[in-house]
């Protein structure tokens, strides 16, 4: 928001209206009471977006020397900023450091960052970042908050360490990360505890589980996870994995809930590649399979599908291609040099031998699936005789934009498969019966259940109870609640929360969300707005000409010449009213008076409630 | 859109700034050739959103004798504003008339309505608005649209013609409408043609299909749809509707498409009401039971459980209460007189003896439900033993208010029930297999697959191919598309479109849809705007003081010190370099380079790009 910084230099002039005829935000000198902040470094500032000082919450004391805590930083009250930190001792493990995607209700915003401000206050005791796995809900606020909690080291599987150092090579000046590469089943020394690593399973390679072993017993977190399992019985790989757990000691579970809420059993991802596998090998016409690039156990199933069927492969979308090449490099992955061909080169083979892997599943609008869908595709034209496969579900919010995009697609006649009727997609995320096994190999003696909003938290807390644990053992977190286990024997919530405004980035910049620039858009983005000018003679009090009204996103009127006059008489009769001693008149009241009577009318005349900014100038 | 009338005038004054930086829209200068229309009738105003004077359409021609015009005018590129028009000879019969709820991609509209405008170019030939059923996607529009096709008489069902009438009574000022009750079984003749009526299924009693007999056979048309059926088997009385087709000659079927992608049958209705009625038999605690107040059969069948289980029944949400005081004016319904208690009784009943219907399952913000979630119900506080049923699935777009009315309601403790879990919901659209079984039954001979988004028309055409109809005897239609039938033989669509730009309802008018406006919304919804003002004095060209600058939206800076002084020091630089010469610079121009100035210095130093308005007064 900007104002004049110094008022009084801006005495005849305009300054921000009040918010009429409704309750829009503090009244527009509020923010002047705000201290500029200096800036961070680089390009990534930290502003602070409230207008008046923030009052000071109550700060969290120190840890007791005989408590664990476990502060839920982000996500458990949406999907996405993953992020917990796990404290025992003069140790603060962090787990996870993702952020999420913007929300209807923060228009204009980029992402939403976990709150640190804890990890801030106790950076000294930070003693490493430990990833489960490289998806943007994990890895994603690393940028934004490394260097902020005092750079520690990041400590993680191979594959996602190289999607962290791959990521951060977009960041230009930002601090050089350190990142330790573990395995699954090793263990290492990290402060004054031991921690572990185990395998799980999900939609990238290298996903694994967490445990920080404390002198009550091992705090376990599981990453996201599902079970890749046959008629509802797990993998012998992961039976194996979780064969460690028989003989230890589990003094708390933290666990990913977001599918806990569907019954039974999701679809094993074997079964997706069964499908895609007959479709690939069946398919006579040309093949478009689009899916997430995070996606990459799949990518690499697709390619080697492929190469058994003599098709060659286009990678269309640049995080695709960044994926499936660092996949190769660790020899995750291996294809010949030739199966891989460039996007421009496809009409030299035959259409019944060409596979395009694509972007945008979702319906992002610049992805490739949309360019292929809108004809704006710089290589790719749809023909009738093209397959297209959306091997994805579809995002809660993505809709629309998906809907729009199938319409687009069929509407050029390419045949589309979904999940609805095929075997396409399957999720990351296991559903009830696989969080049951989970529960019963890990045995926990307390249960926090993360990732997910409120609901799948509190229905997998209720999974947890029909399991035999006491009601009083499990905890539903909020963000940055403070949960304690004292003595390894009673877990509760501290009554003082850590630092819990809503981060955000914009651009260049991050900041604590502002609620009076959240409201002033979503009112711009259904209202618009209207700035009448009022030039007025400072001696007689009376208008120097008909005043100017100019207005955008508020109602386009073709016959606007009536509604037009009437407001210029208003903002006439107003402004003269408010001047009718101009010695005296105070310029502040007149403007409020201005913004107020021109919003009423407005509202009156068309029901609406455009944002009125009103200048009055004095000569 | 305001602007100066007399540009003239404005001379010194603001004006509508340029879209720097980016295409945002025409020239300011474009909307001064509109010319004012005048307003349409009382509080309705007709007003065209367009800057510049629309390009007139070719317009259709008049129809053959040899011909039968189906015009899908709505529904047939989106879920909503359903309406289609049938011509043949001198008559026009009206199909629906609905109106669809607004898009993303639309804000700030209320609701978007079918361009009638092929209807009022041939209002004369008007011979009456046929309805199927009372959901406001085929009766929404009535209101805005009867008197502009010449107030055709309304002919439909008992219980749909009440719907209309209530509704009609909250438009003050509007025509009264005719409406003439008919019945399933019923024919009637209008115009020279034959019309006939049949039963069908959906959520809304008294629904309804249409057929109009024509020389060459009938036009079908089925309205919304779904079998009541056992295992795959239709019912009795579904058995007994579609027998008439036994004997007919169906030139076309006009068919809901809306869920013909989804496999198999739907969930049937009856289900629903077996487990709804098992929860309302055996929930020991108070039961909140949220779903649409248009499943008006599903609400009569509550209501008949909770008095056999002689529970009291609290009808919460004025929608619902007035849907089932129609019904049971009409004898739909029968329950005792102290079976309805009010809300404010409800503490003199024990919690096991009442059930609460609510408004709101789709997370609507004012709807009874979301008011009980977030503690704001003036009589209704949530207990741990409260059971709350979701009835209702999730209309695409709603996913995140339902599951943020979720986490509130779970929050409290209550038990939630959804369709995921249990058969609490079933749509009103029938799936793939149910419509194969009508087209078997009808047996057209061409066929045009309305009601759905493109890609679900599709899919439905590839079912009648599938069932053995030629590809060219299907015609996928978009909205205002003019499909001809010639001589019975043959289907196409005409080359010229009835009129189709989009008709919208905000506020108290009805107007074309400005696309400069709704771009201007979205930009001012996620950028913000920035007034910079410059007093100049018009002999020397220099800035009269200090720039002052006003923003909304705009990133919101606390430490904006530096930024506002380099901005102050742009727009003096910008304004001093336009007015060099006073004498000869152009204001307008000066504005134009001021505008780009500033907004471009603003998205180099914050990565945003607000609408820049500038203002110059010159003194």
């Amino acid at each position: 928001m900007f104002s004049p910084t110094e008022p009084t230099r801006g005495g005849g002039a305009p300054r921000r209206g009040p918010h009429p005829l409704g309750p829009r935000g503090p009244r527009p000198g509020g923010m002047r009471h705000s201290r500029p902040r200096p800036p961070r470094r680089g390009s990534v500032r930290v502003e602070h977006s409230s207008p008046a000082p923030r009052r000071e919450n109550a700060k969290v004391p120190p840890i007791s020397t005989d408590t664990v805590r476990i502060i839920p930083l982000g996500g458990v009250e949406e999907i996405g900023r993953n992020m917990t930190a796990v404290e025992v001792g003069d140790d603060i493990y962090v787990l996870d450091c993702g952020f999420q995607f913007k929300e209807d209700d923060t228009p204009g915003i980029d992402y939403i960052l976990p709150n640190t401000g804890y990890l801030e206050q106790n950076r000294h005791k930070v003693r490493g970042m430990l990833i489960s796995h490289g998806h943007l809900d994990h890895i994603g606020g690393i940028p934004y908050i490394l260097d902020r909690i005092g750079n520690p080291m990041i400590y993680t599987r191979r594959l996602t360490g190289m999607m962290i150092k791959k990521r951060q090579e977009e960041f230009v000046g930002s601090s050089p990360i350190q990142i330790r590469e573990v395995e699954k089943g090793e263990t290492i020394k990290l402060g004054n505890h031991t921690v572990r690593f185990f395998g799980v399973t999900h939609t990238v390679p290298d996903s694994m589980g967490i445990i920080i072993e404390t002198p009550w017993g091992d705090v376990v977190f599981t990453g996201d996870i599902k079970l890749n399992h046959t008629d509802g019985t797990p993998s012998e790989e992961e039976q194996r994995e979780f064969a460690i757990f028989k003989d230890r000691n589990v003094l708390a579970l933290l666990m990913d809930s977001t599918n806990v809420w569907q019954p039974g059993f999701s679809i094993p991802e074997v079964n997706v590649y069964t499908t895609l596998q007959r479709i690939i090998t069946e398919t006579n016409g040309r093949l478009i399979i689009a899916m997430f690039a995070s996606h990459l156990e799949r990518l690499i199933r697709v390619m080697q599908f492929a190469e058994e069927n003599a098709k060659k492969v286009v990678i269309d979308g640049r995080s695709m291609r960044t994926n499936i090449e660092i996949a190769r490099e660790l020899g995750l992955i291996k294809y010949k040099d030739d199966t891989v061909i460039q996007v421009e080169d496809i009409d030299r083979f035959p259409p019944e031998k060409v596979v395009i892997l694509a972007t945008g599943a979702q319906g992002d609008e610049f992805a490739s699936l949309a360019r292929i869908g809108n004809k704006s595709h710089k290589y790719l034209r749809l023909k009738p005789t093209d397959t297209i496969v959306l091997s994805s579900s579809v995002i809660p919010g993505n809709e629309r934009a998906v809907q729009k995009l199938k319409d687009n697609l069929s509407r050029q006649g390419a045949r589309i498969i979904t999940y609805h009727a095929s075997d396409v997609h399957a999720s990351g995320h296991g559903n009830r019966e696989e969080a049951v096994w989970i529960h019963k190999q890990v045995r926990p003696k307390f249960f926090v259940p993360v990732h997910g909003y409120h609901y799948m938290l509190r229905v997998h807390g209720d999974v947890a109870e029909e399991l035999g644990m006491p009601r009083a053992n499990i905890i539903i977190p909020d963000n940055s609640a403070v949960v304690e286990i004292v003595n390894g024997e009673k877990i509760g919530v501290h009554p003082v929360k850590a630092p819990n405004e809503l981060r955000v980035v914009e651009g260049h910049t991050v900041s604590e969300l502002s609620d009076v620039l959240m409201r002033d858009r979503k009112a711009l983005g259904q209202e618009g707005f209207c700035v009448v000018v009022a030039t007025v003679d400072r001696r007689t009090g009376k208008l120097h000409k008909s005043p100017d009204i100019i207005s955008r996103g508020f109602v386009y009127l073709r016959d606007n010449k009536d509604l037009m006059d009437q407001t210029r008489l208003i903002v006439r009769k107003s402004v003269e009213t408010a001047m009718r001693n101009p010695r005296a008149a105070d310029l502040d009241s007149a403007r409020d008076d201005l913004a107020e009577d021109v919003a009423r009318f407005l509202l009156l005349k068309t029901q609406k409630r455009p944002i009125v900014i009103p200048v009055i100038v004095s000569i």
